[in-house]
Formats: C-alpha cells, sequence, structure tokens
C-alpha cells in the first residue's frame, strides 16, 4: 500500500492536481477550470468528482495520507483563502472545511509561492538549506521565505508578501490598490510595463514596437533579447536593477543563504539572473557580500505548484 | 542556591554587565570603559576581575548558569565579533573562546539589536508573542526580527540589520560605506541630518538654527518639538514617513504582531509614534492593516541591553 498525498493548485483560471507519493512522483494528475464555479459547492463537488477519476488511474494500491492546497492569498494557520481578488470567491472562505465534508484526512493550505517554497525544499534545490526565499515571478511576483527550516507564516498566516513592498513611493498603480509596488516592476506584467515606458522615454528602435500592449508578452520580450535588441536588452536590465534592489533589503531582514527564481520571467536565464545579481550584490551590507546565491528553481520544468502543495502534507509527516 | 547568569553589554565606549536572575532581577551590576583596551587579552583579564567584584556584592549563594553576551556584529552561530566598525578589535575575534579561559559554563553571543529583541520577549512587552520586531534607535538603526517565538540568525549568523535596508538609491551617504540606507534618516543622527536638510531647504524660523551640528542632541530636537517648533515636528514627521514606509515592507517580509521601538529617539513619543504608526498603515497591503501595533519597549527604562545578553542563557535553558 502506497501513501499519497493529493496536491493541489488553485489559480485564477485553473486548479491542477495530483497524486504525489514521498518521493515527489506524480502519480497521476488533472486539471478543471476554476473560473467556471461561482458557488463554492458546485466547484467542491466537481472537483470531488474528477479527484476520484484521476485516483482511478493510479494501478498501485493507494492510502491518502493527507491534502496539500496552495492557493493565493490562502491562509496556512486557518485554512482560509481571504479577499482574493482573482478568484469568484468573495470574501473569507473556509477551504479546508470544504474539503473535509469529502475527505477524513488532514488538509493543509497556504499561498502558493509559500507552496513553492516548501517543494523547493522537500524535491527541489534546497534540500540541504535551512534558510532561504523562492520568488515566483508569473503575472504578479510572489515570495515564500524560509527560516531555519520552516516557511514562515507570521502572526496572522500571510507572511511573505515581497511583490507588495514598495520600490518607489508614489510609483506605478498596483493591482492592490497602492503604487509603486515590486509586482508592478518586476514580473511578467512588470517588464511590459518597462518596455513600454522605454518606448516612450528613448528613440531605441527596437522589433518590440510594432506590437500593442495587449498582444506584447514576457515571452516576445525574452525572444528579442536572444537577438540582440537593445531595447529588451535595457528592459531586462531595468527589471534586474529593481528586484537586485530588493533582494538586498531582504537579505537584511533574514539573511538567506540562496534566493531561488521561479516562474515564467526566470526562463528568460542569464538575461534576468546576471543583472539581479549584480544589483543585489551592489547594494549589499559588507557582512552579506558573495555570500548569497541567486538561483533557478530546482523545479522548474516539474508541476512544481502541485508538489509544493503535496509537501504542506509530507513536511508534517517528516517533522 | 540561586541560578543567575552574567549578560554583558559590550559598545562601542562602555561594556556594561550584570547578574541577572530567571525573573529579570540585576543582582548587581557594573560597568568598565571598552576602548582603553586595543588588546583583547587585557580587556578579559580586567573584566573578569571586575565580574568577580561585582559578584561579591551579592549576599545570596547563587550559581553561575551562563554568560549571554549583545555586541556590535555579534555572530549567534560562531561567538565571534567579526569586523565591528566601533570597536578596536579588528577582523574577526572570537569572544566566547575567550570567556570559556575564564568560565566553564555556556557562553552565547549575538548582535545587540537581537539580544534586546531577546529581552523583549523574556522580560518585555512581548512576552505572549510569537511574531515581533524590535527597532533600535540610538546613534544607529539596529534591529532583531523574532519568528514563531525565535530570533532570526539567518543561514550566516547575521539577519536582521533593518538600519542597512536602501530607502533611497543614491541618497544620504552611511558609515557602512554605501548610501540611501535607513539609518542614515532614522536614528539619533538621522533625524539630526534632516534638521540640517530643513534648514537649507526651508525658511522656517526655529530655535534650532542657533546650534551647530556638533551642539545639535536628538534630545533638543525633541525639547524643541515640545515647544511647537515647526521645524523640529516636520523633521519628526519625514523621519516617521521613511520608518513608517521601511516598517510597512518589513511586515510584509515577516508578517509581526507587534514593532516595538526602543532607545533615545523612542523617548520622544507621540512625535515619533504617531507619525510612524500613520504612514506605516498608509504603505500596508491591505490584508495586514490594522492589525500590526507600533509599542515602546517594555523595557524602555530598565538596563536592557544586559537583560537582553542574559536571555539568551535564558532563552536556551527555557526551550
Amino acid at each position: 500500500m502506497k501513501e499519497v498525498v493529493i496536491g493541489i493548485d488553485i489559480g485564477g483560471t485553473n486548479t491542477k492536481f495530483g497524486y504525489v507519493d514521498r518521493e515527489g512522483n506524480n502519480l497521476s494528475s488533472g486539471s478543471i477550470p476554476t473560473d467556471k464555479y461561482e458557488n463554492l459547492d458546485d466547484y467542491m463537488d466537481y472537483l470531488h468528482k474528477e479527484l476520484e477519476k484521476c485516483k482511478n488511474e493510479i494501478d498501485e494500491d493507494i492510502k491518502l495520507a493527507g491534502i496539500g492546497i496552495g492557493a493565493p492569498n490562502g491562509n496556512y494557520y486557518k485554512g482560509t483563502i481571504e479577499y482574493a481578488p482573482n478568484l469568484k470567491w468573495k470574501g473569507v472562505v473556509n477551504l479546508t472545511d470544504h474539503f473535509n465534508k469529502y475527505y477524513d484526512v488532514p488538509v493543509r493550505l497556504t499561498n502558493d509561492a509559500n507552496a513553492a517554497a516548501l517543494g523547493e525544499m522537500i524535491y527541489g534545490g534546497a534540500k540541504n538549506m535551512k534558510d532561504f526565499i523562492v520568488i515566483t515571478l508569473g503575472t504578479g511576483l510572489g515570495s515564500g521565505i524560509v527560516v531555519n527550516g520552516d516557511v514562515v507564516h507570521g502572526h496572522d498566516g500571510f507572511a511573505g508578501e515581497l511583490g507588495h513592498t514598495i520600490v518607489k513611493p508614489n510609483g506605478r498603480r498596483c493591482g492592490c490598490g497602492r503604487r509603486g509596488c515590486l509586482e508592478t516592476y518586476v514580473s511578467a506584467t512588470g517588464i511590459k510595463r518597462t518596455v513600454f515606458k522605454l518606448f516612450a522615454a528613448t528613440m531605441e528602435d527596437s522589433e518590440l514596437r510594432k506590437y500593442s500592449y495587449n498582444e506584447l508578452t514576457a515571452e516576445m520580450i525574452t525572444k528579442a533579447a536572444e537577438k540582440g535588441d537593445k531595447l529588451a536588452l535595457e528592459a531586462f536590465d531595468n527589471t534586474g536593477k529593481v528586484l537586485g534592489l530588493k533582494l538586498a533589503d531582504a537579505v537584511a531582514h533574514t539573511s538567506p543563504e540562496a534566493i531561488f527564481l521561479f516562474g515564467g520571467l526566470s526562463k528568460a536565464g542569464d538575461f534576468i539572473f546576471k543583472p539581479v545579481q549584480q544589483y543585489m550584490e551592489e547594494n549589499l551590507l559588507e557582512i552579506y557580500k558573495n555570500k548569497v546565491k541567486i538561483l533557478p528553481s530546482g523545479l522548474m520544468d516539474k508541476n512544481a505548484a502541485v508538489m509544493g502543495a503535496s509537501a504542506l502534507i509530507w513536511k508534517e509527516i517528516n517533522d
């Protein structure tokens, strides 16, 4: 009888899930649309059916050890999703209670970036580290901070929102309602905004000038950079400069051994890693210099969000 | 037989010490000049003699449980002081080894602000808190971050240097060799620099204009503010604005229940607490708003540094 954990990654558009064993193997996986279900009960009903289907595809005898969930604004202490702007379920939703109507096993919930940090620790590049940070670069910027071998949840379960530290008072408007947040500069959307700012600020010729704001993607900026497009390269340099500066601040808080970059924008490789490393070093206090590694996530090509969510349970069992 | 711990606070000018019991009572205390001893062996010899004298003044039978030391650039893991700019012992000094030549008890060392955070947890206002931050406002700005009941040391023992997070790239020059550090704006020296900036920037009449840079102290700025001096009030507002902004960033890292302000500048009361609270709230992400208390240290009028240093040992015994 093989012990498995259901890992679930709830995103604004899709919910991905999988049955993950202790070694991080995904025995069976699936996905449903999140945004089709305005009513949480309907969503749960459909998700449960799909999870059962998914289970039947596994050949071995399995025993369910628990369910781990990563979700935006997920609260680890309460098992709730609270005021998540990109989900249709409004206010405070007690998600773990809903799962316990279907499953009599431990259910744990945290935000998606914290789950990514756990995944990095259990299955990825941070296996032997006790102090590190994971930065997820998607539409926004998420972060999970690990101190002394545990994800930092803070007194209220919401710690680790580096995407909403302030780069510049009265800077770019953010989806959170404030201004100047890190993720308005450093994310797939952030670098796109930077490209359009450079269109206005410079006369630099660029193949990117032919695209509308709605058309342009971070991947297109990376492709242009690969071809030596100067404006694209300048956009990456600016992005790395802002992230490097704020990571130097993050180091002054928890002094991590490494900072892992994860998600879409991190696939740009040296275009993003080199300036981040350079500008972070320039801004580090002397005692921290040449100590902190900037690394690609060890889970880059795997279903990291699902693995990270499952790690919520495996970590508890291991401890 | 009463168990006691020697708490030692090593500053650039003076070394203070005391025999502290489990309840935080200082049974006997003393002080020697730090800067008179260029040679560490001479310093240790003299300190040991004074500690013995100090012990003889205690009436009860005592048993020494350990020695806790707070020192600038103190490294908790290694027991070393490393490259402390304000001490005469250069490079890396293994202080705990030196103490063990005289005492066969556990000796623990950390930086002074981390010791203050421990003191707050064991004896002060954070007795029932597991996640909080202590900001020490002296000549510079120190910080101790507590996560899940433990001081954050980081992978290298040097975590918690919020005084050297960057407020403004290319901003004010800092003693650390970089520019724009928080402590160049927020500290006894920082507010003084702000007053002199306001002398230049405004035409505001002020009683402070009669003092030279060398004469002016933070206490004089507080006294002027108490009398309604507008320039002094503006200096406090500016100082609170910068600290509030950076504390909002700190909350986005570890989401503490409270932030304690400690040391000289915090004695200015509402002049500093009100703007810090206001500007921090303005800059907090929605999920953190109206949750984080800004509090005066519960050790304000006690020999907090010595108590905090002793707490290094008591915390270990309690755990």
